[in-house]
């Protein structure tokens, strides 16, 4: 009587990691004072007042306890567009808008739409673990893209283009970058569109920490103002960091009509429609919370300010690109995995942080530091806290 | 400049079903009363007033905003582990128990983790058609076993082993059955299980509906006292036809440990968890709520006897399996496609249902009827509407 097997695809992916980086917080003794959890990306400051009671409201009302439209409740689809044609200065309709459980399952959907087993999709290295074992699960071919430290993390066009061949699909991006914070400029986006439509690919855009650039940098990119994008771009947004509520599970697809289509179909299998009520209550609050959320953007600026000024001072530590959400940090050990050091500065030191091995092959010498979920004051304890973990 | 192009397997598909019977509704001008609605399953009663204070207590709580576990609530899992170990009178644990963004999710994630691309699972004639939808686009193959009136839509345990081959990782059934009804028997669920351990291959159970059967049947089956089921069967739930919350988007699995560990795999990439506010809210329902489920089985219950009843004096029309939420039903027309039929009854009498066409091939003459959807008083109804259907 054998034991029936499982997806070989399935049971050669890592567990996830952020599980596996949170059992370190065991190991910490305490010496430096409170852990300080830079590992997933939390906002560390609560959702707001109006919108945990929008959030009650919906959740306790009979007609949101029933079925909803797949493609996401008409109220946040039209509330959602008007949001992104301010954002980027164009014309965007609620037919262009699919919900989604969260930014990971917009991913999942738009990718289930438009590449299948043996197809390829072009990632960058590094990339977003999540991203990469996506595509693992579902027979997608992984292709990456190298970018490096010297160039800020960000692809060249011509190593996108030497790996566009036969049986590629699309290009998946993540600006502001998960894991190193870069931002891609609005000139190189435009450039790698051009590159996508050229080859007849898609470029799949990424854009969950979008809400964290700064106020005064303008739109992010022009890529939804070229005629007929719908054909060769697709967009995904996460509502759990810019609204503070991952719990509730919403994200969000940017595309022409034709792709909603598709991914509808997609959706109606992977789970019939994204939860009614967060959708109800996001409905709301995308109008009335722009202060609120223009102030945590200030209020992210200035974590990043201090985690600049508070790095410059710790010998062997580097910030190698930051931006956004995330900074890429160079560790000093040059006899330590990217694990292992992470793991020591766990240990040690009570900062939690991820390993840059776990976003691709080269990323040995670095962590990614989610400095975003942290205060300016907890912040500014970093400084003794990475000195403390300094090798010596 | 080609434009991008779609995954053929998802294009390939048909759109969502439901959507399109719901446009129906459109063509019916109200000859006969009010629209009756019986094609998605939907409780016609709303939750309990103190699941939805429960529901909107969690969701405007600041600690259900944050991330939770991958696997589900503790408290929830605890809670449905307690449950199914009352219900099967066996021994299930919280380790058993993965929670899903309910039951098309966790079939999809239980898939994944079992079947990949080439692979088959065998799924009934008729079946589920989001079963069916779920594997194509996954690229995994489908093998049918069919099932027969004369049997009461039962498989026969001799049709299911002569396909079992090579490749084939899974039988896929639904108990009660969606779309027929057919309640399978404990004794042929046992057959069941003992080919797929003798040929090493996975039992999948979708219990969806399990709550609606008669209070006084006993345990559904004995699958869960077998020794060393946790390598060859996983059985799914959804709370949403239940606890009337389908809006909210909770399902589970309960499975082995190590199949709950890879489907941990697959959930983190599909949305990292199910929304958590409803899961604090069931794990509190689960308990609390017995009374009024039992309460609710009654009335289906009842519901069930009014639709033989009235059906009993309709020429032409004939029920042909019934049980728990759905009835499959024999219409009369020898000329009409299932889906022509489908369409004649609702736009002539107002009584939207699913065509048999649509879970599978050679059920033209049968209409899937979600009879739990309406009260008695609009079952009694239903005579006057399908006699005015009848073809002549």
């Amino acid at each position: 009587m054998p034991a029936a097997r499982f997806n070989p695809l399935v049971k050669t992916l890592a567990a996830p990691p952020i599980p596996e980086v949170q059992a370190w917080k065991r190991e910490y003794v305490g010496s430096h004072g409170p852990l300080i959890d830079l590992s997933q990306a939390v906002p560390g400051y609560p959702p707001h007042s109006d919108m945990l009671g929008w959030l009650g409201e919906a959740a306790s009302s009979v007609s949101m306890a029933g079925y909803g439209d797949i493609e996401g409740e008409p109220e946040l689809r039209a509330a959602y567009a008007e949001w992104v044609s301010e954002i980027y200065t164009t014309d965007i309709n609620p037919a262009n808008i699919h919900i989604t459980s969260g930014c990971n399952q917009a991913f999942m959907a738009a990718m289930t739409a438009i590449a299948g087993p043996g197809d390829t999709v072009l990632l960058t290295n590094p990339c977003y673990f999540n991203h990469e074992t996506t595509l693992e699960m579902s027979g997608v071919k992984v292709g990456y893209v190298d970018c490096h430290a010297q160039d800020g993390f960000l692809p060249r066009p011509e190593a996108v283009e030497a790996m566009i061949r036969d049986g590629v699909r699309a290009l998946a991006i993540v600006t502001p970058n998960n894991p190193t914070g870069a931002t891609y400029p609005a000139g190189l986006l435009q450039v790698l569109f051009e590159l996508c439509r050229k080859h007849g690919i898609w470029l799949v855009l990424d854009e969950t920490y979008r809400d964290f650039l700064p106020l005064d940098a303008g739109a992010p990119h022009g890529l939804l103002s070229n005629p007929g994008w719908q054909d060769n771009l697709i967009g995904l947004y996460s509502f759990s960091k810019s609204f503070c509520i991952p719990g509730h599970r919403v994200g969000a697809v940017t595309a022409g009509s034709a792709v909603v289509a598709q991914i509808a179909k997609v959706m109606d299998n992977l789970q019939i429609c994204a939860p009614r009520p967060p959708q109800a209550a996001l409905a709301k609050a995308i109008p009335a919370l722009g202060d609120w959320r223009c102030a945590n953007t200030l209020e992210i600026s200035a974590r990043a300010s201090a985690l600049i000024e508070v790095m410059g001072g710790v010998q062997g530590w580097d910030v190698a690109a930051l931006g956004a959400y995330f900074a890429f940090v160079r560790h000093p050990f040059t006899d330590l995995s990217a694990f292992e050091a992470a793991q020591r500065l766990a240990r040690e030191s009570g900062v939690i942080t991820i390993p840059g091995s776990f976003f691709g092959n080269g990323l040995e010498r670095y962590l990614r530091v989610a400095f975003a979920n942290a205060d300016v004051a907890t912040i500014c304890q970093l400084g003794k806290r990475f000195t403390s973990c300094s090798g010596d």
